[in-house]
């Protein structure tokens, strides 16, 4: 049984990178648990979508959509930045990770950091860091985050004891 | 005589971006007071100094160089995150901010940061984050700040309570 649950879990809850539609999907009210977050036109929206899209994988956003409901249901973003320490190294920073309030509870928010931290390793990344203040789900609650730094070290494994 | 030691360190330390020559001004040198910063080629530098060059406003490195020994004695660098909160808002991030030993006790690290600062409100920025671990100098001695997150919560003049 639990193996099924967790396969239709699987299916339930798509996790990819941000589209367009996603606006329509309630994108900008999961933000607003976050941080300010006012609505804005389509024209805005679809300025900064490209502006993004523009950098290609240098800047991602992660959600993942309820798909049975069409909602975007958790968040996070990453961008690498390109530095001249560590023999001209990169580093990945975490940004606005938020978890919808009706969908605590199933590690979603662990989801969402690992596919960024997958990003991180893709991208040949020295360290991940998490900036963000994130609101995310640990276990059977939920957990605020507001922390700055390295929480990796070089090692991104080390986020999972985190969330 | 105050007026005429503060107009000569004007002269002395001069504020700018960063050049490809100051490879060979010790930038690479200073940045090891920070961190891991091996010595790269002069083609790793340059591809890396390329890289940054084509985000153009987006991502900025500020030195500080002492014209009177050709050397650059500060540095801190800048980015600037596009996000969705905040309006579609823009954030920046300053990182790897660094005085070299021999220069400290200047308030050269707020003036690198002073730097930064107003390139975030020329970029319409609403808040500043000091991501970094800083080596800079406060008053006549010098501190390692080491801090995550928001130190400005949008009023970026609040650095000045900082460094």
């Amino acid at each position: 049984m639990q193996t099924e649950t967790a396969s239709s879990n699987e299916e339930r809850y798509q996790v990819r990178k941000l589209e367009i539609t996603d606006k329509n999907k309630g994108f900008m009210e999961l933000l607003q648990q976050l941080t300010v977050c006012d609505s804005v036109s389509d024209e805005v929206f679809q300025k900064r979508f490209e502006e993004l899209k523009s950098n290609g994988d240098d800047h991602i956003i992660c959600v993942i959509e309820d798909v049975s409901r069409s909602k975007i249901v958790a968040t996070g973003s990453v961008f690498i930045e390109k530095k001249f320490v560590w023999s001209c190294g990169k580093a990945e920073h975490i940004e606005d990770v938020v978890v919808d309030s009706s969908a605590r509870g199933m590690q979603l928010g662990k989801k969402v950091i690992g596919f960024l931290a997958d990003h991180a390793r893709s991208m040949g990344c020295y360290k991940v860091i998490l900036d963000c203040s994130a609101v995310v789900d640990v276990g059977g609650g939920f957990l605020i985050v507001d922390v700055g730094g390295d929480l990796a070290g070089g090692k991104i494994e080390r986020f999972d004891e985190v969330v």
